[in-house]
């Protein structure tokens, strides 16, 4: 596992989302005046990679999923700033700033859950506090924003390098939906764990929840862990119990989109029942996540804004009718 | 709801599905010399009737779920010896009497789990035990078809009323798969007792599975519920945990396939994650079933078969590739 590509420390371009992996592929680069990001509603069928100019372009491929993850989001959010602030035609800083202003509110409007979007943004403006200068704000902005994911990528290094420890020789684990390098730019957090242990040498199998509506696992973890060489077997989220029940399953691990003061945790759809499953089996079921998707401003879970996406998601796949019209 | 449809101690003709509900569709029905089955596989978007005239066509149909729940099962494979009987060319009862007993073969192996088929096939012999002549067995394998059919709609209506007084006014229910006039060719079992309630006039709710990978709660049990006027609010699997959590669900009641003595039952993959998840939200979980489910001959459910189909049905989306490519 080269890890030389990573260079947290001074802030140059990363090939995101391989860095150290030797993934292959790239979920989110930052390409000094341009973002590209992998079209991740397109995959598995398609690597089709997206060239952005336009920050709008940007949140729009966050609203829809095309880069999804919550770590992810955070850095594409990061990028998706300066790529506004470097096409911000202003003569005055007055009229920079109130331009940035809506560039951040319109990025910060695209998904409720992920902590790491509204912690990403907050930072960004923190990065330019003090700053008068148009230029100086445009170079403070990228260079936070690389900086923004190379810290992502070395936490999700960190992350799978203590996770691992957790997983067993023999381990066969249970995930839903995706946190792999697609999802974090990174090693991945839970998926990443899963794949360091893999690269111990440990045999480990995977059991990957298709993760409806949108299948992110049978799309996503199963594409990432067959290219990582992870024995992975998908099922639909129905049969979670039933394998756990055969004792087919040792543990569960899952990432997070927002986490709590105490612990509660928000991820995909499906988790909660996952978690409820794995207690009555009395198996551990671990969230991995990076410390940007703690909200230390909530006191719990209850506090915590659940995105809810529209009907068709459910009643279509792929754009085809499944289910049977409402009445 | 009128009943005078229903004539089970005359081993008449019925329409179906239909008897005593109104539902304006048949899930099976015999039309004499041929049997006439509403192709599941093909709603909701197409209400497309199959009239087939030779039993291997029937056992497709039930093998590749045209015709599907455990009661409906039994029903179609009740249908499907007689008309393979009526076609048999012989010139002794030796000769018929092997024909007939390669239909009863190849009908036996479409489907595993259902218990209705086996106990269908076993009545059937039972009701020729001791003929001999060829045209006096076919007209007994008729009537002993519409025998278990009439008793079926019957058991399902008992089951609906039975059932529909542990349905209280205001109750949100969830349930999993279909298990209604289609999957009986009568009342229903869960969803018998459901719609019953609601025709009681009681105000009720209803969750529906979706039912990955075939997806039979949201074509089928919404398209059910939405003819019967029954409030239907169709989620993914995935959801039921979070639902429940939410204080959103009072009970939940689904069919079976097969009951073994000790009560143990198997249903659709999904049903055991559901029960779990009942129990550990507090609240009744019941199953639906007529005593041609329970298999007195099994201990446990540890006996029971349990039928696992192709993986392109979790890979693929009618038709359509959903997930990564295996690896």
């Amino acid at each position: 596992m080269a890890e030389n590509g990573l260079q947290p420390s001074n802030h140059t371009r990363h090939a995101a989302g391989g860095a150290g992996l030797n993934t292959g592929y790239c979920a989110v680069q930052w390409l000094g005046d341009r973002l590209r990001i992998l079209d991740q509603t397109r995959l598995p069928a398609q690597e089709d990679y997206l060239t952005l100019t336009d920050y709008h372009d940007a949140a729009t491929a966050i609203k829809e999923l095309k880069v999804r993850g919550a770590p992810a989001i955070g850095v594409a959010a990061a990028y998706a700033v300066a790529l506004g602030a470097l096409n911000i035609k202003a003569q005055s800083y007055d009229e920079f700033s109130a331009g940035l202003k809506t560039v951040i509110k319109d990025i910060g409007a695209t998904r409720p859950t992920a902590r790491n979007l509204f912690a990403t943004l907050e930072r960004m403006e923190k990065a330019i506090a003090g700053l008068r200068e148009i230029e100086q704000i445009k170079k403070a902005l990228i260079a936070e924003a690389e900086c923004i994911q190379a810290e992502e990528i070395e936490s999700t290094r960190l992350i799978s390098e203590h996770g691992s420890a957790l997983i067993k020789d023999g381990d066969t684990i249970l995930t839903h939906c995706n946190t792999g390098p697609l999802a974090t730019t990174g090693y991945g957090t839970a998926l990443g764990v899963i794949i360091k242990a893999q690269q111990q040498g440990k045999k480990i199998n995977v059991y990957a929840d298709e993760t409806r509506p949108l299948l992110q696992g049978a799309r996503l973890t199963v594409w990432e862990l067959c290219k990582a060489g992870v024995p992975v077997t998908l099922i639909t989220d129905n049969m979670a119990g039933w394998i756990m029940k055969q004792g087919k399953i040792n543990l569960v691990i899952v990432g997070a989109d927002r986490i709590a003061r105490n612990g509660d945790s928000a991820n995909k759809i499906g988790t909660y029942s996952v978690a409820v499953l794995a207690k009555t089996h009395g198996m551990p079921f671990y969230i991995a996540a990076p410390t940007s998707t703690i909200d230390t401003s909530l006191a719990t879970g209850d506090d915590i804004v659940i995105e809810e996406r529209s009907p068709d998601e459910v009643t279509h796949i792929q754009g085809i009718r499944v289910a049977a019209a409402g009445c």
